[in-house]
């Protein structure tokens, strides 16, 4: 895992304590997409499977996540906020949740351009859950407002 | 409360650990509605206001115990899955999050009429998030499957 994941998952941990309940592990950021993971056992519900509350929480902390690791790593570090969001659950799961959080390559350009040009912009972000076979088992789409930091 | 309620939160804490985490409390269902309340303490993120991801795990629950609710009133307990929801955040939250969940009348007796009949049913779900001064700080759309329990 790089650097930048290791000190945001940190950084989520301390100041967003829901999220140490979720015990979601980031896995890997290339730049684009953001890869993360969350064990059943916290995360289950009345059914052992995995519970949709947790599901949501975790899609959003996924698109929240790639958003400021983008905008960061593009030299705009940017407070991030959630705008709106759709989400579809297509199978129970009954095991660990890996989610895939990804921007189109236009999409994040205009996100990029715009966020330097005005010191903030949304960007539209895809996110899907599949289980540990691979099958999908949520696919999410969220919009999130990133405002770029004051110069010090 | 009545006692539907305090079966029902007693119910959720046990079998979804993340609910014990988010601090909710149901307050009232009227047969048609629903409110419960999450104070901010557990719940915030890095900018000191409500996650995000916490308002959206506490919709669902929300609009998963309506349907439940609902459905075990009129003599149907059932089993009830998350299908799709839509969010939108429209201001951040400071404080307490209050939660009101319904269905319009005329959804809720399509509802209801066809859980009898078939044994199974969709229930759209309109979720409103309060601050303690009654703004408006989410509004939530969620479809919940239920399914009749087997007779014993």
């Amino acid at each position: 895992m790089n650097d930048d994941l290791k000190i945001l998952a940190q950084r989520v941990r301390d100041a967003i304590p829901l999220t140490r309940h979720l015990a979601f592990q980031y896995l890997d950021f290339d730049g684009q997409a953001l890869t993360l993971s969350a064990p059943l056992e916290p995360n289950h519900n009345d059914k052992n499977t995995f519970f949709a509350g947790s599901q949501a929480a975790l899609v959003t902390l996924a698109g929240w996540s790639l958003t400021t690791l983008i905008a960061e790593r593009a030299g705009h570090p940017s407070d991030v906020v959630a705008v709106d969001s759709q989400l579809r659950y297509t199978q129970p799961l009954s095991g660990a949740l890996q989610l895939h959080a990804s921007a189109d390559h236009e999409t994040l350009h205009r996100f990029l351009e715009r966020l330097a040009d005005k010191g903030r912009a949304r960007l539209a972000v895809t996110v899907t859950g599949r289980d540990e076979q691979g099958v999908t088992v949520c696919e999410y789409q969220g919009q999130f407002l990133a405002r770029q930091y004051p110069a010090p």
